[in-house]
């Protein structure tokens, strides 16, 4: 019996097709290390297209690695990143920003993953006092940790806020795609256009093995990046092969293509488990993610076929993600599972 | 054209057609993430194959976070780690040892990479000195930084006067296969064996993709060393690609084929370099570099066909790597090519 | 016309007559630097008195330091505090514990600056979550920030339940003498005594001129401290200085003097100003600190005699503080101030 | 029988009379904290008479602190500090630049203390190389740990040399009033005037209690120091006693008086003792510290009267310091002992 198809999350998923045959091919001879290669020119090339040609594009490993470079290039220990308490980098990188950066996060509860402007607002009022870290970034995550939009408008009012303010504003794009196919809204109209500054652009939850890229909106805040990045371990040797899948991935909108499959995955999966008994969704199912509470007794039974996470214990709210290659076939056995357990309690 | 094969790193090469077909078999629907899956369970179970029951293994991105990492579980920031003034540690991570462990390095010259416990000993007459780092591992690199290599003997030496000073002692072993062949003794029989605490397991110089492992010999160091990975950033969520390389590589002896070849093509090499005129081949050739000096005039000329690095600018010594796929046929071709670059002087 | 005294903060105020002597009287000659001399054993010797013959006492200049060297003894980057979201190393020590000790704190809300053990609790459900930091100690204050105390079994409580959960339990005694006079309960006894495992001793707050200690209750975790208070920039040369103030303060028991004196003016503080129109006492006045919401408009003109601090803009919670040296007449003058304020408003 | 003088450093003397005065007649009531006071105000005037209308100050408690956060301020931790092997931040400071900065200090051995732009040079070579720490700022010492001194040309030589290059040159000038009493050149002259971009000011070593400056000559550089001085935990909260002390060093010349009192007897103490059977001076005597090489036998006899820091075991050189208060009698009943250490091996 072939595994079950994970709900988990959208990195229990392997490698598309399209990005391993990518792989292949750019395994070919020698080229020089670090960088200095043509599929990373390329690549570069490819995000310059998209993004405009003032974009820096920097390839590391892994999203913690994006989101908390990124920030280190944005502010110094003495500072602090204003972000929702349900962001990524504050809940599960273990405390890689505290860590790495050495600065403080200042969070907000937000709604759904969101932070608007007035939740940012009132850590600015002290943004003189030298007892507390002064506020340098604000990092939004598009789409949210809990699969929930941002409007570009906003984008820009967060970002005209931030830097009215003297603050820069960061974006966790992990699943930026997802959120432009979810909008129907360019990559580009949701980052540099509205005024982000720097973009972690995801790519292992959209079909790659593995790489991420941190994409710098204004050249300056780049400067000496390459050394923050070897010094924060995550320089490449053999670059070209990041490289080579983030063209791929890039080219023929693979990257709008895989999203967009998670996505109407979501919705048909939100659709066929929403209405059992004692299921409720929980937030807007806007990307590939389902929010739902459950009657805590089939977390249990139902964990035996498939994992997942429960996101609030004390309510039984759990997560599933879906992914480019979830299935419809994958959905409905996922939910006959789900039908088994709820009558088996 | 074909691009030439280049002699400037071991990284400049692909990967090895069987680690490629590992990946594409290991591609294959959902596992789970974080290396939860069967491809790094069966990893592992090679590496202890090779390392004995008690080993812990941990896989990461790079060798350079394999080296910081293994540091940041056996020194605190108050603490020192000695180690070779050549040590890559010391020379080429842009200081990720002081960025992210917060220790200092203390470094003796050594001789071609090499440290002898005499090189170390002066370090711990201070050792309860409150002003300076608290001197608590030493780190060797097998084979070492100039390809040289220690040993078994010099290591069980290091560790039994690390042990003896209450000093743990780490291995960078990004070349360690080529130590192995090269010696013809077994990986365990250089490291464990000898007293080694911790190793960094190098992938990505003997034909993997990306991936590299660290190696706990004794369970106590590895505590909680899975945390100090994630917030180091070095957590693969798609580890099992990371996994099936070390599976493939660790089958059927590929890592020491691979290395076997990479150390015959730089003694072949040195034997077709080391005779021509104003060359002298500076270091033991005795695992897969060649250092040399060459006339300083010949570097340019000769860079315009081949990349490599000019370690010692004051007296042009220059250094030469060859990788597992090196051919015969690359080292006349670069031969010649030196050839008609002193010839153009 | 003398300035007013301040009821800012009990560092406005000086240096109490008898530590200032006690300064003058240190300063004979020649003595070995960094703590190698008779002011320094002596100091030692009665804080061990006081907590016993196992306490590891170690000076250092600021109470910021004390803490967050404790912390960097007791946790590694990868773990993390809890504490209360008012605790000064949370608020007010501008990101230190983060930028030093590299760890994350998760704050629970609390109530008056107190934590229960059902505050902790849920911090633990994810002990070995890896993408978490990993719960290693507790802070807690004593007085709190808000001026309120902890009852010796709630020390307990707390620690029984650190301890049984293998975390340490740390305790910021900044005004552990404004508690121990208030509660009538003896140093030891709210701390070693209680399960506490490391203490920051203010000194400061107090009545010295500056100098403040850390008292670890178990010497294992106090291994190697010297060093990361050395490297913590708090190793003081002419280190007899805060020796001897501590000497002085110790003996015949005037820190209880001291904390009894600005305890009793925070009673008679809050009597003075408790009534007032608009005036609402809104924490217990256990110790030195009097917290009330004002009328907004009676800031400013209030302010023009006396600086205070706003801690809660939202509904104008003010701040004031009683020192050692505050008098009976201060208040008095405090209060029609006040008075004068209210009216003209 | 009093204790001896002692010559094993200038931090084993006590407080000179008129500082003490000092922190008496500044112990007078309340005054607002973190030096929002009329001594701050006061000492920093001061500080500007000296080194002019831009010079930005702020006050810490020790030298170790001084020298490391002034570099926080100037460098990332990707990048790194050239300077002499045998700098106080290199040797002395328990890895406090590395544990707190992150950056990397790249030495070169120089002379007797001393840097010559020769010996930074050749660290810019590969200024542009990402697998290498990016120099950022040189520091040199004034007077050096050997008691050398840098004239006035050679400061500028430096300074121009690393401007010329994009680094910022910093002074740690823990015994600069030994530079300046020395050279009978005034503080400006051989730092702001000289090109220096921060200095490190020294006052524990000259006679105060406790405090040392950090002085900016340009603004830039200060920006937001109050942050990384408040995190770096070096924010006195009764600053003012720190302040007064500097009032009063600054005042009628007291630091030139201490300085040169120091450098005198540094003079005589080496005509008394360099000249006995089997000792040799190894450095120029230009401040106050006596370097010489001893019989090794002497070492153990001498010391059992008199702490004194053996700087090279290998040739038994050892390090002598004059205080402000070292007497003629001090030296006169040193040299007895050491001719009675001397006559009895």
């Amino acid at each position: 019996m072939p595994l079950a198809k994970s709900f988990a999350g959208d990195n229990h998923s392997g490698v598309h097709p399209t990005i391993m045959r990518a792989l292949e091919k750019a395994n070919t001879g020698h080229v020089a290390a670090y960088g200095d290669d043509p599929h990373t020119r390329a690549a570069e090339a490819r995000f310059r297209d998209i993004f405009g040609d003032r974009a820096g594009v920097f390839f590391v490993f892994l999203g913690t690695a994006a989101n908390v470079l990124a920030l280190k290039a944005l502010v110094r220990p003495h500072q602090a990143v204003i972000c929702a308490r349900s962001a990524h980098i504050n809940v599960d990188e273990c405390g890689a920003p505290e860590g790495v950066v050495g600065c403080k996060l200042l969070t907000a509860p937000g709604r759904d993953g969101k932070l608007a402007v007035s939740d940012v607002e009132p850590f600015l009022a002290d943004i003189n006092f030298v007892h507390h870290n002064r506020p340098k970034a604000i990092s939004i995550t598009q789409a949210t940790e809990f699969g929930t939009l941002y409007s570009v408008e906003e984008i820009r009012e967060m970002a005209d806020f931030a830097h009215a303010n003297g603050l820069h504003l960061h974006m966790d794009g992990a699943r930026l795609a997802n959120a432009a196919a979810a909008m129907n809204v360019s990559p580009a109209a949701m980052t540099v256009d509205a005024g982000v500054d720097v973009l972690s652009f995801g790519g292992t939850k959209n079909g790659l093995m593995y790489g991420e890229a941190v994409v710098f909106f204004r050249p300056e805040l780049a400067e000496e990046f390459d050394y923050i990045r070897k010094q924060g371990m995550q320089l490449a040797s053999k670059m070209r092969f990041i490289s080579a899948q983030f063209e791929a991935l890039l080219a023929d909108d693979l990257w709008l293509e895989n999203a967009n499959a998670a996505n109407a995955s979501a919705r048909r999966l939100a659709a066929a488990v929403g209405d059992l008994p004692g299921v409720s969704v929980t937030r807007p199912v806007e990307t590939n993610a389902v929010f739902a509470t459950v009657p805590p007794e089939v977390v249990a039974p139902l964990r035996r076929r498939y994992f997942f996470y429960v996101w609030d214990r004390a309510r039984t709210e759990i997560r599933l993600m879906t992914s480019f290659d979830t299935t419809e076939e994958d959905i409905a056995s996922f939910a006959d599972a789900f039908r088994d357990a709820l009558e088996s309690i």
